[in-house]
This record gives structure tokens, C-alpha cells and sequence, in this order.
């Protein structure tokens, strides 16, 4: 398959740099300023070494990366709320194009589900995003192969930053900020942390969840989510949980249609204390009871392979 | 689909009695001296109840099950050791009459595993078995979605029994003969356990994921495990492990060519030792580090859980 890449951040330079090993040829990629393409497939290295060394991936325009010679467009742009964009700008001319669109960006999924699905529905490419959800974790394939129809509820812990601070919190007795702070030197944490402390990224996720559950019923977006951070947890609060056995953990749920993230206290042996940044979902089943999936939520080269794993789904069904 | 089921145990009927809740019909169902048949769709409620009160299925002859009107042969006589027969007889038939088959019955693909990607390559049917390891929890679609051959390792509890009786004996501090008979009376084990608790049975699922791993570079059957049971282990082993804040499990490898199954000592707490009868597999991959994927690794409506899964997957390319 020949891929179009937009973002060059840590998940679109890990799927160009992997594509290769699973038979692919990466035929563009474009940064938010410039672009590279090459219908017989870019030098992905010399790409890459140029991003690093001038800051831009070629002399190409942005723009002219979509009209380029592509079976699949890889969206690895950063997550924005509201509009979307550019992401959904993207997936737009991809789809129209009748090309396929793998999403690692979680914007158009949880933000324009429907209208997604309803230009997938017009056009012979279509949309996959299992990495929008658990990173390396096969939690939407799993739902996709079940039936979304015989999951009942899925819970979890699908933010790794936040659960590093809370495992670390509770480990050592340090307080939020230091916690953080060790975080951010480890580059664990981002320099802005709102978006994972706050829950909102955990939130994203488990919107995207509740739509694939709802398989077109309802349409969900962050409006729907009841969201509560991880700043005003004390480390009294965790002391005070492990003198019972239990700890605290930014637990997200997607039941009757409700979706709410918020910090919960958990057994310390509980599946759903999970240790460092991995992540965990749980799906519970109408016949075959509770499913556990945990691995690495996020990283370039574990989003990438969540990327690449929807890309060999395709394979079969090019337009 | 129209699905015919070989078998009418306590896989076989879940799989008839969920088929219709996935949109499905069953046109077959066959034990091993009886079958029913009906092109439009049987009445499975009425086929399995004459089962329980007759012990036939239907007065149709077995044979002519699988001559009948089907897209899907649903596999489900008991796994043989060897020429995995009668199982392997029928997918025969299935492939070569073009139809797909899906499998709960480990033998075929344990012990004639080249045999059965032959047939299939000559068919315009597919074989799929995600059934025959770990249950309902998703072994080999994951493997597939992912490649196997960025898969560099797989190891786990794959059986229920053993795994319940080794957490009995550990946390009773009762010894194996007492803890099997508990099993049996509880229906954990079966009245002839030598299956499960020589390691036979975890063996046959490792040898399965060995050769989807493989992806045919290399075929494997049953003589190419290294197999240890858990008659052997004494109350006093699993209180020595205890002291030092560790546990004995069943454990199951796959690893550089190599399948091993026996007791190892692994820490209580470690993801490896689930309890009850759960049943985990860890995949050790190239780019995306250690997946973990646990959940109920036998029972009928688990099982047939995964059959159905199986047949979604097929139901866009009827042949």
C-alpha cells in the first residue's frame, strides 16, 4: 500500500519509519508548514533528517501531500476539540478521494463521529482509528470482531501520564506537583500537562469508545463526557486509600450510554491498577464475560504499529 | 451465513443457540451418531431439547450434515490427538465443497496444521480456529491484525483447570487429589482430567499459536512440545513458593522455535498468575512491547463467543 502521511511528530515519523517493514511505501508526508512526495516512495531517513536538521520534511506545499499518489492516508496531526481541524479537513479530501484514512488523531472520531462515518459511508475508502484508543492495545478490533452490539459496558485506564503521577504519588508519598515535575523531566508528561491531567484525553477516548459501541445509534462528543481531573488529589487522599489495600486511579467508563472520567479508588491488586504509563481496558460481554486488554497506550513506535495493524486490515479491499 | 455444526456438546449448542442473536442460521447440527438438518433453519431450540431427552439431535444420518445446505462448517467434535479424526475428516469436506470452516476442535490445526493450509489454499472456503486457544479471549485475531512476524514471543495460562486447581492448592494449602476431586464436583474438571492437568491441552494451544507464528515457514505438532503436568506438585512446594511472596503456575511458552509447557514459579501478584479458572496470553512484540489479553478461557457461550467472532470476520466473503 502506498501511504500518505500528515503530521511528523513522534506517530507519523514511527509509521514512516516502520511502514517499510510491513511492506508499504510511503509515498508522502507533510509537517504543519511543508511537505515531501514521491510517487515511487520517499527516502523516509533523508525525510526524517531534514525535519530534524531544517525543521521542515521537503519544499512540497502542505496541501499538495493530499493530491499525491496514495492508497491510504495515515492522520497523525495533534488532536484539536471543537472543529477538529485540520484533521477532519483531511480525512475529508482523503475520503472523497475514495481513499482509505487510518486515524491516530482522535479529534474527528470523537468530535464529528457521524459525520465521519457518513462520508466513509459515500466513498469506496474507509476510516479505521484502533490507535485513537490504547495505543498498541487491540481494543477496537476487538469490539469490531466481537460485535459492538455484544459489549455492554468498557472501563479502564487509558492515560498513561495520569497514571504514572497517581502509581508514583502513591509509591513514594510525593505531592502532585513534584510528581509532575519528575514526569516533565522524563518526558512522561508534556510541557502544557492540562490535556491529560485534566482527563480530557482519557475523556476523547472513551467518547470514541461509547460511538463505535453505539454503532451509529447515538453520536457522542466530548459534551457528553462528565470529566474530572487528577490536580486536586491530595497525597493524603492515596496514604489514607492504602492504608485499605486500595489506590487511586483515573478510571474512565462507557455504560448505558454514559460516559464519565474521573479519579476512583481501586484495589492495588485490582486489573485496573495498572502500573507506570500502562494502560488497560476492560470490555464486558454479553456471553463470554469480562475481557482484559493492557499494554502500552501510547509512543511513536507502539501507536505506529496500532497504525500500521489497521493499514494490513485494508490491504485486501484497496479501491 | 448458513452454518452447519459438527459436534452438539456444550460448544456446538452455544453456537446454535447464539447464532441467531449474529444473524445467523443454522441449517446443520450433527452429533456423532445423529444430525438434523433444514435448509430454511432448524428450530435449534427443538434440536437441542431432543438431544437432552432422546440423545439424538435429529434421524437424519451424520454424513448428511455435511452434505447440506451451508457457508460455514462450525467445527466442534472433540479434539484427537494425531489424525485429529473425525475433525480433520470434515474440514476436508468443507473445503473441498468451497465452503468456510471454523473450528473449536484444536486437533486439526495442532496436529495437521500444513495438511489444513493446503486444503484451504485450494478452496475458495477459509479456515479460521480462534476458538481452539484461550476461549473467548482474542489470541489470533490480535496475532493476525498485528502480523505475526512482528510477534517475537507468546506465553501464558491456557488452562482453566489446572490453573483453578494450582490456585486451590495454594490458597487452601490442600493437596492435589483433594483439590481435582473439588474440581470435578464443581464441573471445573472432567471425570477423566489426564487431558487437562498433564499439560496436554495448554500444549496443543501453544503448538497452534507456534504455527500461526510460524506462518508456515515451519510446522509443529503435539511431538514438538516439551510437556510437564501439575499431578506431581506437592502442598509443600506451593507453601515454599508462598514465603517468598510467590505462586506456581501452569505456565506455556512459545519463544525462538521452541514450545514448553510446565510449572513455573512466578510472583502472586504477576500478571501470570490469574485466578480461578481465567486464562491470560502475554505476546511479546517487536515494536510495541508486552500485550497482555485475559478473560475466560473455556465454557460453551465463551467458545461459541469466539466461533461467532470467527464468522463475522468470514461474512463479507462468502464464497
Amino acid at each position: 500500500m502506498r501511504l500518505a502521511i500528515a503530521g511528523a511528530g513522534a506517530v507519523g515519523s514511527s509509521v514512516a519509519e516502520l511502514a517499510g517493514e510491513y511492506g508499504h511505501t510511503v509515498t508522502a508526508i507533510t509537517d504543519s508548514t511543508s511537505a515531501a512526495t514521491d510517487p515511487d516512495g520517499l527516502d523516509v531517513d533523508a525525510v526524517l533528517e531534514r525535519k530534524n536538521t531544517e525543521g521542515i520534511v521537503g519544499t512540497a506545499d502542505p496541501v499538495d501531500a493530499l493530491d499525491a499518489d496514495y492508497d491510504v492516508l495515515v492522520e497523525a496531526t495533534p488532536t484539536t476539540l471543537g472543529d477538529a481541524q485540520p484533521g477532519f479537513g483531511h480525512v475529508t479530501v482523503a475520503l472523497e478521494r475514495d481513499r482509505h484514512v487510518v486515524l491516530a488523531n482522535k479529534g474527528p472520531v470523537a468530535e464529528r463521529y457521524g459525520e465521519v462515518m457518513a462520508l466513509a459511508e459515500e466513498s469506496a475508502g474507509e476510516v479505521r482509528f484502533e490507535a485513537t484508543v490504547g495505543g498498541a492495545i487491540p481494543v477496537l478490533s476487538t469490539i469490531e470482531n466481537y460485535g459492538p452490539g455484544t459489549i455492554t459496558a468498557a472501563r479502564g485506564v487509558l492515560n498513561g501520564t495520569a497514571n504514572f503521577i497517581l502509581s508514583r504519588m502513591a509509591g513514594e508519598g510525593l505531592d502532585y506537583e513534584h510528581v509532575l515535575a519528575e514526569a516533565q523531566d522524563l518526558g512522561v508528561a508534556e510541557a502544557d500537562p492540562a490535556f491529560d491531567v485534566e482527563g480530557t484525553d482519557a475523556a476523547l477516548k472513551f467518547v470514541i469508545l461509547a460511538n463505535v459501541l453505539a454503532a451509529g445509534d447515538r453520536e457522542y462528543t466530548l459534551d457528553d463526557a462528565t470529566v474530572e481531573g487528577i490536580e486536586a488529589i491530595p497525597p493524603s487522599a492515596l496514604e489514607l486509600a492504602r492504608e485499605d489495600g486500595r489506590t487511586i486511579r483515573l478510571i474512565g467508563e462507557v455504560s448505558g450510554g454514559e460516559i464519565r472520567v474521573g479519579p476512583r479508588l481501586v484495589s492495588e491488586q485490582a486489573d485496573l491498577a495498572p502500573s507506570g504509563t500502562r494502560n488497560i481496558v476492560q470490555l464486558e460481554t454479553e456471553n463470554a464475560g469480562r475481557l482484559n486488554l493492557s499494554g502500552r497506550g501510547a509512543g511513536g513506535p507502539e501507536t505506529a504499529t496500532a497504525v500500521l495493524s489497521d493499514v494490513t486490515q485494508l490491504a485486501p479491499r484497496a479501491p
